[in-house]
């Protein structure tokens, strides 16, 4: 189980009073920003780069940041929307054993609709 | 505290024989892409009508479960890199609270470095 | 008619030698990388703080400059998959056309599989 | 010279009635969207395999028209905010021409900061 601080983070954003600018539309824009910030640590890198960089604790550093910062957005948003996460991915785990089923699904790449 | 049950979300995965695609470039690629889906429930929609969907039980189911693709693929990529997601996200609020002191960064939007 | 100088990028490309690093999956997350740092220019603004923004010629030349690169990122794409970018754009318009006929798209922001 | 028929994708819009839906922000957040649907297409796929489907038309058709999008959000996004593509990817290859000096960055993927 994994167990993350959510409380931390909304008491940081509260501290701020930066729930005034956290609607729903600027959180998904965040989120998109977060995720490509984070992309660009694998940018241009062959498949072996990006194993040697996963041995670099500086890299390794900088992904644990860029993933948290994912996170956080979703943890903002999460609030802000009032969703559940922990309960949205156990349902949604629920959803995808359906769309992918282990004898269909093993071993393949193929998205749902093409199984 | 947020609980993430990041063991069934790999066991999907394994049960799958998933890992075998889940390089952390294709996994980076993966959550910009679901990041975009989770994006396309607020586009074109002005904020009375943002929180009009969030009353709204399918927008919600719809929400929930993109915001749930987002964190999987995020615990996904936490499994491949050997990431620790809850240390991560306690470790870069430490960091955040330095680049936004309460003092200078509250009720601002600005980057910290603008701060 | 827009006019767009391929040529110069693509020469730009070459005599850095960088087609060696432009796969197509890099190139894709390029592309997301750049539609993140464009999104970070409206990020928590309001609607009349983003109008005053765009009178501002140092927020337009950087404006410019991200939607630049996301074009660059484009262009190199085209490049290396083969793609006709103008062509392609007419082609779309057709599809859209269709998916979107005028009668009943007009005035409306719904997806085409919900007019 | 690629030519860009943005006259036929900005009437296709007002034949619509959409200027009204084109806030910049929600254009930067459509841009991520096509983004990650363009970036859909390369995912999970090994190098061959996507060379692969780039020989197959109906591949490359899809490209073609995740490309489209992208560039039509582009458009969008210049006409509302007043900005002029072309001229854009002039003045943007004059400053990548100083951050990437061809004696620095030939044969280089490192970012213009780190060389």
């Amino acid at each position: 189980m994994l167990g993350i601080d959510d409380f931390a983070v909304i008491r940081f954003r509260d501290e701020r009073d930066w729930a005034q600018f956290h609607t729903p539309k600027d959180l998904a824009l965040g989120l998109g920003i977060e995720a490509g910030e984070l992309a660009e640590l694998f940018l241009w890198k062959k498949e072996d780069e990006i194993r040697a960089a996963l041995q670099d604790s500086d890299f390794r550093q900088r992904l644990g940041e860029e993933m948290a910062d994912v996170l956080v957005f979703l943890l903002y948003l999460a609030e802000a929307a009032g969703i559940d996460l922990g309960a949205a991915v156990e349902s949604k785990m629920v959803v995808n054993a359906e769309k992918y089923p282990v004898e269909k699904a093993r071993g393949s790449a193929e998205k749902w609709d093409r199984l």
